[in-house]
């Protein structure tokens, strides 16, 4: 495939922007890609997988002269990040992040970059429960939908224009949104099922001191996987999106006494009927 | 290997009956397998895939001089079956189900058979949303636990312990436990995340209108694929084992409700807690 950008930045070697790198070198997306990490076994990872042609321990130096650079740190520090380059961004250069949530974090960082430089706030619906620069994989967002979130006077931009060719080439499915809307999205597909997954390994953990755990088989499993999640990550997303997740969590509470009012009254009937809708959409999905 | 039981009857070719069925004549454990089904499909289907020798319409033909039955049609038709077959079955006779519950539903079926009849109850903890003859496949329950709920005085009956035997043949890792304690434990680590998947299905349905569904990734997918399974299925489970569901329902209720606290109260050093204790424990599931 033909170079995209010339010069890319990837601030942060994990499992996103690990597996990002690994994709621009594999499909020649890029003229220069340059990995920035803090951690040397990481940096030492990414160049055993040829994921960027050079690591650096200084982000700036990752920074200087690429059109395209991409904030894949832990969110938490990424305004810290963004003050650090703001200077060393030349003129033109696009800047993207791969946060998970984007209403307060795109009016933070937007504030921080100079008026030259292209802010857009991003967000790849990829990833597991793993992380790192060993988890990062070719073809992590294949298939996978990837969230942009521009101004209107962004969307004609060339440099716009060609961090979209380049998530087509990844075959990634850009989809635009505004920050406010990314947020009330996530806050229902994802961010409510970590909460309560979360919630349902500390009730079987509560539940006969937790005695009932060792028989848990692949239900417990798949319904608990993402209880695994990163920590750091989701008492950062919970804060950032703190409204849209306390509405969606009082969602659940309702139907979960919905559905514990329609055992206590042994109404065989109802009960059918609300498994059975839900086992339709769930099915359709 | 050697056969075990000369004569095995199963009634009901479904995922559970099915796959076991298939397993007995692989491995040869069984000197005839008779299949009963009332559905023509299932019956054409059993053959078709070598699961049975024989297939019958008639779960009289299927029981006589059985050394072996094992009751798995839909719960709700065993105490129907277990009367029609009562009958037919020769004393020393060892009768099993594959329910998934198992405190009123042993009791219920221990009064139906005749004293000669050696009935044990029995949950292979196997299978998954998918169902149906077409469903069943070999290996179904190599290394799943298969719980059994002998009374003390059956312990060194010759049929339960080759019923033993066989279930080691299959890989299954024999577990024994009273039904009460069966219910208490599958309410937990099976009834509990099945009512938490539907009501998250149920939730994520409600909020916004359910548009936000189109999003829904893989974290969504997993915390919510047993949200596919039966609603018949189900709403039996539900009332079967009502009061040991309601119980851990209030414990997920406290759960979420206590990191609702901690959302709401932005306390981001006990949300780090809370998540990375779960995360932890998951992981070493």
């Amino acid at each position: 495939m033909a170079v995209i950008f010339k010069k890319v930045g990837i601030l942060g070697l994990g499992l996103m922007g690990g597996s990002l790198a690994l994709d621009l070198m594999k499909k020649r997306l890029a003229g220069e890609v340059i990995g920035y990490n803090r951690s040397v076994p990481s940096r030492a990872e990414a160049l055993k997988k040829r994921a960027c042609h050079h690591v650096v321990d200084q982000v700036e130096e990752a920074v200087q002269d690429a059109d395209l650079v991409v904030l894949a740190t832990p969110v938490q520090i990424f305004s810290q990040i963004a003050k650090k380059i703001s200077p060393y961004l030349k003129p033109g250069c696009l800047v993207t992040d791969v946060g998970s949530t984007k209403f307060h974090l795109v009016k933070e960082l937007k504030k921080i970059f100079s008026k030259d430089v292209i802010f857009v706030g991003g967000h790849p619906i990829a990833g597991s429960e793993a992380s790192g620069m060993k988890a990062a994989h070719e073809g992590l967002f294949q298939g996978a939908h990837w969230i942009l979130t521009p101004e209107m006077d962004q969307l004609q931009e060339p440099a716009f224009l060609k961090l979209q060719e380049l998530l087509k080439a990844l075959q990634a499915k850009v989809q635009m949104m505004s920050p406010e809307e990314h947020d009330a999205v996530f806050a229902t597909v994802s961010h409510l099922p970590h909460m309560v997954a979360f919630a349902l390994m500390e009730a079987a953990t509560k539940i006969r001191a937790g005695k009932d755990l060792k028989f848990a088989a692949t239900g417990f499993r798949d319904t608990t996987r993402i209880a695994a999640s990163s920590a750091e990550v989701w008492s950062d997303i919970c804060l950032d999106n703190k409204k849209n997740i306390i509405t969606s969590m009082k969602e659940m509470e309702k139907s979960l006494a919905k559905l514990k009012k329609l055992i206590q009254a042994e109404d065989k009937n109802n009960l059918k009927k609300y498994f059975s809708r839900l086992a339709e959409i769930r099915s359709q999905l």
